[in-house]
């Protein structure tokens, strides 16, 4: 079976890691590749890693250049994609990297982006109760942010089992410099960056709250606030997030278990058929190392009782299993592929 | 005035440092340079920054070659101070580097490090209320850990002034990985480290956690409990702490101002006179770059009403101020030095 | 076809990434998978970023254990390979990562190496002239060193092409840390390489610098000398080779061309049909970022009339094309596979 | 005493440093901060590390701003100080740390540079044999550029000595990302550069090239032509500079050493009285972290017989003795003020 699927935002980075994992996929032809002001450019000029797609070039990303393709990915800034994807023709697949219709309620949606709501899409994170059903044979899908990727695999085993209170949950997360995209700016360039760690969008004001907040509450059933505080760290790529809830009063120790047992053993049953989300063997914590460049999200959780918390960490490429890894493996699930193919890459490492 | 000082463990990083601020500092001599594996060498093999004292043979750290000086810094493994102070002269300005005269619960010191309680000596942050009237004249001195120094200075004022909950505190922090001393161990070679984010000590194990939860209820009057994840970051120096707290219901705005505002100018009050703390213009926020090699802290913090807590984000330079400059600060106090001799060095950046 | 392979050193760098790139490669099943001090473990401990291998137990490095597979990747320390490569049976595929192999001159080895000389195997960098043909159903591989592959490859065209004078050869490469290997040592540690560029090995020393000599006189037909420095970057992964020769005084430029475009089509023609070199365009020059994980060389050559020099410079990931893509590349062709399966990664940037 | 200084182009890398320096410097005082298109703005906002001076306001880069100083630190862009000099009065010590007036031949500065060419001031690389006597007193002072002054640290006794062949200068230089400007360009930015090796000005166009050519041969009296390539290293400052040249048949050992001592004994001579040139002891070599934040150079040489080539490592901080740290260092001698006031700070490792 040849698939063949069009990459818009080509010169991204986002982009970039479609083209990337599509290059060693085993169904796929990759036909128009796009960009909006490199127009007209050789790809290896944008992107030289992809020596293999180095003398393609990159044409406008327009309907025209889109239309005829089994799928297309839109890797645009936010509040493009809709316009986009409403002339393309219905039965073509079109996943959306970008967070356009990741909301489902538009009054957050206008007050995070400022703009009207384009719309709810079927949600792009398999491993999310209940998603991946939504994702067999869809025709549009909204590939999930990368801190909500991290933050609901870290902590929606302990939602769904009614093991976490919705109200004390705190996440802080690192994320490498290639989450800010790849934008000329001062406060990104590496003499900046390197040997540097730095908050922002501190005080719930990130982008990425109201759809961790969604997909916590959507998990429990309960009104679940975060406080999230992203943090930028001194590498290209990869995201830890450490994520801590409140263990609920009405969650108990299993029989002939103890409570951090009993949560841990949540955790390692929720994810037992996951073909990417690992927990590990007790006593060792992922690093973003380990992930890096591959769809694996690595994690681990603790129980201290001196606060009663549950703290999650969990390890992802914020490009790979926390985009483009994250949007291969839904076409794969949409398409009727084995949700691994294409996806075998593992950590590059060291 | 010519202060003659005395360092041990001058082969590591604590003491390396101790020696980088001694060389600039113009009232002190610098007199016997102790290791012990490494005595015999010159300091030039050991710490090739010190171009002025490379020459500088080491000498075994005895109670011999450390007595006869005005000061010693020790920059020991927990667990070998006290020996040694113990035998020092009572008039010696004694300065601990290490963990073991920190605190205040010898249950809590047993229970964490697992070895008898040396005792408690005045605490070196002056920047703790109450601390730099203790310190002055002082003849022993605990340096705080580095995770504490930046903890306690992110969530002290508002400890201090009443405003927040003692139940709810979650810290999460990134560290260089010279915290993690300078050790042959695979898990810190530069190749494991680079690019990565890593947690350790997770579910309140690491041991700066009881450090911090006494300072913290020493300010406040309660019983203030934190959950505490520290994360190796690919730097080779400095701490970003993030840590967030719940307002307190019976904390109310001031008069005129907003919630928000008044948290804040809680913050910018406590640390008006503090020649080493910097509240930030509002709406920036610190990086460890930016006192990468100097003694300051630097901290923002916000209000979250969305889950009433505040974060504050607090970076230092955890060899500097969360170290060596620290106890330099310490001295210079107990010694009735300008508290900011010898540390008027500006953060190297970029 | 499935070839069943067993790896040996597999706790190391090396070892490690033959094992990531087979874990890909779809011909290939693994077989024993050896360490010597960590047999007994889980991969996943020593590995892991392995995710699909993570519950693979390490078994010793005996014979008994290697033999019955198709192929035995060897990487080992220096001086080990002869003895186990002894013990094999002669039709099994037996290749060689480590040094032992690689040198034609016994007086050479014993000079650099100390040890007695344990002969000279095919030598596996297919791009050499002649070498493919020697790997065509070979049985005995010996994988060239990580900064002789990038040397040669930025050196041979001019060399084979008669261009270059043999003693006026200057090499100097940067390479990441992972090529001084998963040892724990200070100097190694994140701490001190972070931020750090340094020599090592400088005046003649390296024991890659007969390997490069070797290569380059075998080409020529001349006697290579060359005065080659490695440096220690802070990176990971990555060698980035800044070659230069001064050209012949009886290379003339070509009719229509000047002597520089002259001398960059030598390049271009020699590399025209090779799958894993890619000579960029003009004016672009390599990064060791554009081909990290992926076995692809990236080269640019500029000659330079002050000096009358040739100076090329070639980005390779000295684990991936270095070491263990440039040992499955040889494996390919020695089994009269596609030289390429297994092999179509591209690099992992940013 | 005290004198009043005035530093233009305060929002970049190289002014900035210079207040990194001045702000503890013992005998100035700092007056005017100008700034071209940052002009208004605190000097915190862009240069978050120089604490003390945070809440200075930069005024505009006019003559008005910069007179009636008794030193003016120019840190313009190239092409941008001579206007600028010409209108400060005589009597002001004019200290350019940008390009314009470093090069003697004018037709060396319109090839490489592209404009007029702005005249000849002396040269602030003490060391330079003849240098320190017309810096005394002088009024104005060309800076020389970062890779010069690595460059010329590193080759210079070889050549005062007569010991090296003019013709067959090798250099290849790392150099950290500052030392390409506080410039928001996608090839500088942070996910771009970390973990990436690239070459740039290949085959002779780096304009730094003629100043090293002019340098060394005015130490030898012969025509120095340099093969010179600049690398990009993943680090935020430091150059490490690798020299070699061949060894004059004409230089004989010295009687009851051989040719590598006598050699080795010409950079100790050379260095043996200069404050800031260290040659370490034999068998250790530079690296750019143990000179960070520091004014000193840190040199080791090697002669290889196989090759007949002195091998020089040289490593500076780019920003500090390559640029700032020497400026600051000339000021001092034309002000006769001791050469080291102000500059004692070591190196900041790790």
């Amino acid at each position: 079976m040849t698939i063949s699927v069009a990459v818009s935002g080509a010169s991204g980075y986002a982009g970039g890691e479609v083209l990337r994992l599509l290059a060693s996929h085993p169904d796929v032809t990759i036909g128009a590749i796009t960009a909006h002001s490199n127009a007209g450019a050789r790809l290896g000029e944008l992107q030289p890693h992809l020596h293999a797609l180095a003398d393609r070039i990159l044409v406008d990303t327009t309907v025209e250049n889109l239309a005829g393709h089994d799928v297309v990915f839109l890797a645009l800034p936010h509040g493009k994609s809709a316009a986009v994807a409403a002339q393309l023709p219905a039965e073509t697949l079109v996943i959306d990297a970008g967070a356009d219709h990741r909301l489902q309620d538009s009054a957050e949606w206008e007050k995070f982006y400022g703009s009207p709501h384009a719309g709810t899409w079927p949600y792009g994170l398999p491993e999310l109760p209940g998603a991946r059903e939504k994702l067999h044979g869809a025709k549009r899908i909204a590939v999930p942010g990368c801190y909500p990727t991290s933050s609901l695999l870290a902590l929606l085993p302990g939602f769904s089992a009614g093991a976490l209170l919705p109200d004390d949950v705190v996440i802080v997360a690192a994320s490498g410099t290639s989450g800010a995209g790849k934008a000329a700016k001062i406060n990104l360039i590496g003499a900046e960056v390197m040997g540097s760690m730095s908050p922002y969008g501190v005080g719930g004001g990130h982008r990425h709250t109201p759809e961790i907040q969604q997909g916590l509450s959507n998990a429990s059933g309960l009104d679940v606030r975060v406080s999230f505080t992203p943090t930028l760290a001194p590498m290209s790529r990869g995201i830890l997030t450490t994520a801590t809830a409140k263990v609920s009063p009405g969650f108990a120790a299993a029989e002939g278990m103890d409570l951090a047992a009993t949560l841990r053993q949540a955790w390692v049953d929720a994810y037992a058929d996951e073909p990417f989300v690992r927990v590990l063997p007790e006593g060792r914590w992922p690093s973003t190392k380990s992930v890096q460049g591959s769809n694996y999200a690595a994690l681990q959780i603790a129980y201290d009782p001196n606060v009663n918390r549950v703290i999650a960490c969990c390890a992802i490429d914020n490009l790979t299993k926390g985009t483009a890894g994250g949007a291969v493996q839904s076409m794969n699930i949409a398409l009727g592929l084995a949700e691994t193919t294409g996806l075998t890459l593992q950590g590059v490492a060291p």
